[in-house]
């Protein structure tokens, strides 16, 4: 069958190629809602975009983010993706050593590999339901810190505590902050604009559903942005991006539904996760949900392959560092569709 | 009228902020036939790509690129548009001295940077018709050879001649090489393929005028691609992008109609331009020509700022490393197009 431990999840191309079959995609954890009305009517007007180069300020989605948030647009980068602001921050920064909380988004790790930083994993333990418990003695020129994080769901800095950060500098990877509808109360942004030991990166990824695209930005006190714009590529977000991502955040009528859908939609999936004697799930704020194999004849992988079978795609997390072959993460996707998954699991378990 | 040297050509945007002007845009080097046939009905389906992670490893393409060139698909690395490669190069084999012919397209110059590399600059003497003349003086970590050169258009490196090649590792920017009916007795592909101290940069973007999307390519030796792939970010490349560029290489049609096209209407624009007292054309293979103003009283910042007015945007090259300014280069464009370039610049000078 090959290794189906993809270092991602969303790799349908992979399993289309490797397994001959369309599945269901419960790896990748993006908004089941799809791409908002408005989008799809704005794509059609597309074409006539391509041939120009991309704005290389991306200056009016740009001020459309700064009001948005009441931030300066001097505070505001945008990428080709969260990715590759992870990638530009490491670039930037060149951290000798980082600290990352684990398990977590393996992206961080890679991307300070390659500026050749001592990494420092922070365990989260399980007993401790993934929370982050940090001392002096953790202290680094860079942390990353994913809240909620992926692949846990749990907040990890509540309420905007700024105690628990101890590096030089801070980046607080918020691609799934837009799930919680207190989000106000839990983002760090209006911190960042002030402190130069915090970055902010958001996403329009997994709450808009267009992975697709990649578009991403950060929110930092200007001299943070503007060393960073040093590093950066001209033209590193394309121009659809660029135009379909204007038209997402006034978008409240899809937001608020995509709230209440998920978190009725999670709920139902903890609830009928928690029924299946060999699973334990773990609970989330964000689109997605741990599940630990509690049945010890049945590895993570094993369990990903049975699905694939079944048209089903999740997401293996042994290749997680600080998780192994006990764990798989879903995303929230329709009623219809989760059913589906819930049937899969009841029949392979 | 504030300052209208932009760092690169093709910022329309910036024009139409500034001086509230729609202008014919000549200062980027794009097709003027515009997007292909098959790329306008391609596009309305992309909607359907957007929610979903684009193929991290881009299979589909670089199986179409292999096919095309005759290369194995481990000799080719897809890129957000060159320009990323450009940048995943520095990071990746991070130079502490890089050469670079100039005048040249700036970006060689800033991503090394980002790597603190020191940077020699060989200048391109007019008096040589801008041609390279290279010896083993000037050996370095790397060197970045445009071919044909922007801004000139000349051809840097003939008839595939490796006796220019002195650094350890060259990359030879090919983006423009698809506009030479010869293309093929000219370009490094093949040698790269086989040898360790030649990367090729190729773009989509020029050729087949989609620079808004962000698609280019390297072909390299298997072993510097896996060394790269290691340090880019993963979906770098949007799925639109991967999608569209995947059905522009069997365009047979399109391809000699460009060639043939471009061809043309260069001459035509070089003819009309030498028969402009004040300024003098140099010959060039590309889908642009370099341009002297020979009346001392004008410069080009002066010029460019006139023909805005106009509605005519040109690429002022006072900031090209190697110019000064006196020189400005246009893009081919289409016949009407060029005729009035040519009536405002009789009007102008």
């Amino acid at each position: 069958m090959g290794n189906i431990n993809f270092i991602h999840g969303g790799n349908i191309y992979e399993v289309k190629r490797r397994f001959k079959k369309e599945v269901i995609d419960f790896s990748a954890n993006i908004n089941p809602l799809g791409l908002t009305k408005a989008v799809k009517k704005e794509l059609s007007k597309c074409y006539r975009l391509i041939p120009h180069y991309p704005d290389p300020e991306a200056k009016d989605l740009i001020r459309q983010i700064a009001e948005y948030w009441k931030v300066e647009e001097q505070n505001i980068l945008i990428g080709n993706g969260s990715t590759e602001l992870i990638y530009l921050i490491a670039h930037t920064f060149k951290p000798e050593k980082t600290l990352i909380p684990v398990p977590t988004f393996s992206e961080y790790e890679r991307a300070v590999k390659s500026v050749r930083s001592k990494n420092v994993f922070l365990k989260l333990k399980e007993k401790d339901s993934f929370t982050l418990n940090i001392t002096n003695s953790h202290r680094a020129d860079i942390s990353f810190i994913s809240n909620p994080n992926n692949p846990t769901g749990r907040l990890l800095i509540k309420d905007q505590r700024l105690d628990i950060l101890k590096s030089k500098l801070n980046v607080i990877d918020e691609t799934f902050m837009d799930f919680l509808p207190d989000e106000k109360s839990h983002t760090l942004i209006w911190k960042a604009i002030k402190d130069k030991r915090i970055i902010v990166l958001r996403s329009f990824t997994k709450f808009f559903a267009l992975p697709g695209l990649r578009i991403g930005y950060l929110i930092a006190h200007k001299d943070l942005i503007k060393r960073s714009k040093q590093v950066q590529p001209p033209w590193s977000v394309n121009s659809i991006a660029q135009s379909l991502a204007k038209i997402l955040l006034n978008d409240k009528d899809y937001i608020e539904r995509t709230r209440s859908f998920i978190n009725k939609e999670r709920e139902f999936l903890f609830k009928e996760l928690s029924k299946i004697k060999a699973l334990r799930p773990y609970p989330s704020l964000a689109n997605f949900l741990l599940v630990k194999i509690l049945d010890g004849r049945i590895s993570s992988s094993i369990l990903t392959g049975k699905l694939i079978q079944k048209g089903i795609l999740i997401r293996d997390c042994s290749n997680f560092r600080g998780l192994n072959g006990r764990y798989f993460r879903v995303a929230v996707r329709t009623h219809k569709e989760n059913i589906k998954l819930i049937n899969a699991l009841r029949e392979v378990l």
